[in-house]
């Protein structure tokens, strides 16, 4: 080492996560079974670049995250010949790019999950990262996809969340056509104008009834319409029930209503009359999950004006520290319009895999089984410089039957490999007999057993 | 779909690679394998963010890679006041960063793998990205690690690269105290010039012999020698054997050495021994691999400054398509003396991941065996409209035997399903007959049985 060097001495960048070997051990368990179930179910995986060309990013207009540009440090004259680059923000833009230009060798229903990173270059918060994971699962086909998709998304994110032993899962389910319907009874049908409204229902959970209730009215008055509709909007996003009691309730609603009793816009009734049969399909797929896995909560709205029916939020009842839902996602008419002249509904989800996986971490660490800091089930030590080969030989038929094996190469004094396998958690030490045989100790108990190695057993 | 929606057709991104689901279903193998051996060695993953803070890429000078700058798309008045933060041009720097700042959480011998993107700003040629995944392991210790690591490092890469299926492998490795030494004795010692000579040696193979010559020469001038040395490092590099033969070269090559026979500097014949001995020494902890599977290379000398003793690069023997080293990397003295006052030597290699994958793709397609477009076993399907819930439990019983399973949720005129399983390249469709037997047909024989679900078998 050059003593002389200046030392910079690195810190964390805010937003940037970072995990230990020991919690690596742990996200990666997480993302195996993750990936698992997902193809348990037969989604296939597909990666994008990290960067997408700033024109794919905005070809649906302005977007509200906060944008990372790639800039070279040094320029030369290529670089403004070039397309901008910047870092997607999210999985759902890319995979619409990635559909639009593949389309031709893609097969449909194109079934696909991502595991990627994507960035926001937003102010970071608690729990809020500028780069982070997700786990998306995406179903698409041409023209036409069934429903009972929607019931297949919402029973693998129910395995996939119930499979991370984080205690119970909850799967909040409505449909946006019932919102709709209701909206076109009174007359709403622009989508931008039923966009403010769902982008206030949206929001009833987060900042309360009152406030809500403000804003549907001012709503109304810009619609000319009577202030007084805006408790039946509250009423309805307040119906929340088990699967089997969402259909009376609802009805109730319906029957209390008059605007619905007197409309005769046949297209509202049905619009209301499909959502609410869409959801109850739904519910009555998932039928096999546990009592309390799922119930209907139309205060579930979602806000990108991108969903059209289905739409699901998920609750950790467990994890309180966890606010908000872990897990979001829905059913959308038209995935790629924007890239390639055709008609691609679907439905999806999303996991905020890393905000999930840091929230577990700060405050139920035991939830995790943080431990061992290696892969390794077996240490390999001897003591005797000359018995190096024999060490390697043994590591090597000990690998050739499935265990993962280290060779602590130092010879030092007894305690210090004893020390290292302790450390890392590393539960067997195997000090090499001959070829064929060696003692193994365990490293908590301190059992020893000479035996073969092929007798050797996790 | 609104058709009035204006639209941008995306197109590739030249440098970023992207992949069709089937091309990445073998891509995962590859890493799934990767992955395995690495663990099989007891080493941990660890992943770092994409991005370090510019001050942290250039602690150690300027770097001759390009390097990609973030910048926020909508900057406010905060952007300035943060530190700029740039994508990570390869996983030492990363690495060496992460080491200093968690020093005190790490157990040493540390040893870790990291399988993450990559990211260089340079002009796209062909088989070059500019976003790629590099598969890199390390060994660091503090002060010191003994030589064995070296030839473990060596073993890991050849069992990592032979599963892989791609033909034969060639560790060719050397070590620099060999060269180092030479030119001790030649009464060159400074880092710099040293480092000159090397970056000439490191050419041999790929500019030929005769423009190297001259740049020794030249470089024999400035430092006042006699021109008629720099055959004498042909003669070095041009040693190229077997792991049994190499040892008598080397002692053929130092008796006809004038220079060396005449030196008195004790350092210097030292420095030649200990790298004679060093790589004798890897050389003979490797003979339990296949013949050919080694050699010594006294041409390889690797162009980085930062190596000291081994270097190790890798050819595919039956791969000609594939320029150069496939995986490269040696034996380093300070890893991280630029970010903390620790004395961490280590040894590490790193496998070019995209780019092999990338060649191996275009011209050997075979060797990926290239064919599922998904995970899915067994595609579920039923004519029968109220037989979905059958179908769907169907799906979960055979899921639950371990099997990926795909439920085709369209009824449509029979060959639609079959069409699709046949295009996925999914071996079997089963056909529920009751809760717990299905009719199972082989897509490719067209053969049936009817089984319980319990009896499938892959």
């Amino acid at each position: 080492m050059n003593e002389k060097q200046k030392i910079y001495k690195p810190k964390p960048i805010s937003g940037f996560p970072e995990w230990l070997p020991e919690e690596r051990v742990a996200e990666q368990r997480w993302f195996d079974h993750i990936r698992k179930t997902f193809e348990s179910y037969g989604f296939c995986s597909i990666e994008t670049p990290s960067v997408e060309e700033i024109d794919v990013l905005l070809a649906k207009g302005e977007v509200d995250k906060e944008i990372y540009v790639l800039e070279r440090l040094h320029k030369d004259e290529d670089s403004d010949k070039e397309s901008r680059l910047a870092l997607h923000f999210d999985q759902t833009v890319p995979f619409a790019r990635y559909t639009a230009q593949h389309f031709n060798d893609l097969v449909f229903p194109f079934k696909r999950y991502q595991m990627q990173r994507v960035w926001r270059g937003e102010r970071p918060q608690t729990g809020r990262y500028r780069e982070f994971y997700q786990c998306d699962i995406d179903v698409i086909n041409v023209d036409n996809l069934p429903i009972t998709y929607d019931a297949e998304i919402a029973s693998m994110i129910y395995d996939t969340l119930e499979g991370l032993d984080i205690g119970r899962v909850q799967l909040r389910i409505s449909n946006r056509k019932i919102l709709m319907g209701l909206l076109q009874t009174y007359g709403i049908y622009s989508q931008e104008r039923i966009t403010e409204y769902i982008r206030l229902i949206d929001k009833l959970e987060k900042i309360g009834k009152d406030e809500i209730l403000i804003g549907l009215k001012l709503n109304l008055k810009l619609d000319n319409l009577d202030e007084c509709f805006a408790d039946s909007f509250i009423d309805l996003a307040s119906i929340k029930s088990s699967p089997k009691d969402f259909s009376r309730l609802l009805h109730d609603f319906i029957a209390r209503n008059d605007v619905i009793a007197r409309s005769n816009s046949d297209a509202a009734i049905q619009t209301l009359n499909e959502g609410i049969d869409e959801l109850a399909s739904v519910l009555d797929a998932l039928s096999h999950l546990p009592e309390g896995a799922v119930v209907a909560d139309l205060s579930i709205v979602r806000g990108l004006d991108y969903y059209t029916g289905t739409v699901y939020e998920t609750q950790l009842l467990d994890i309180p520290e966890y606010e908000g839902s872990v897990c979001s996602g829905g059913r959308y008419d038209d995935l790629a319009g924007q890239y390639i002249n055709k008609h691609l509904p679907g439905v999806g989800i999303s996991i905020g895999f890393s905000r999930l996986f840091g929230v577990i971490k700060e405050h139920r660490p035991e939830l995790l089984v943080i431990g061992p800091k290696s892969p390794t089930d077996i240490l390999v030590y001897t003591e005797d410089k000359n018995e190096a080969k024999l060490a390697n030989d043994t590591a090597r038929s000990l690998r050739e039957l499935g265990n993962n094996v280290e060779v602590y190469h130092t010879v030092k004094k007894w305690d210090k490999h004893f020390k290292y396998a302790k450390n890392k958690m590393i539960k067997t030490i195997c000090y090499p007999q001959d070829e064929t045989n060696a003692k193994f100790k365990n490293v908590e108990t301190g059992e020893e057993n000479v035996q073969a190695l092929t007798e050797w057993k996790k």
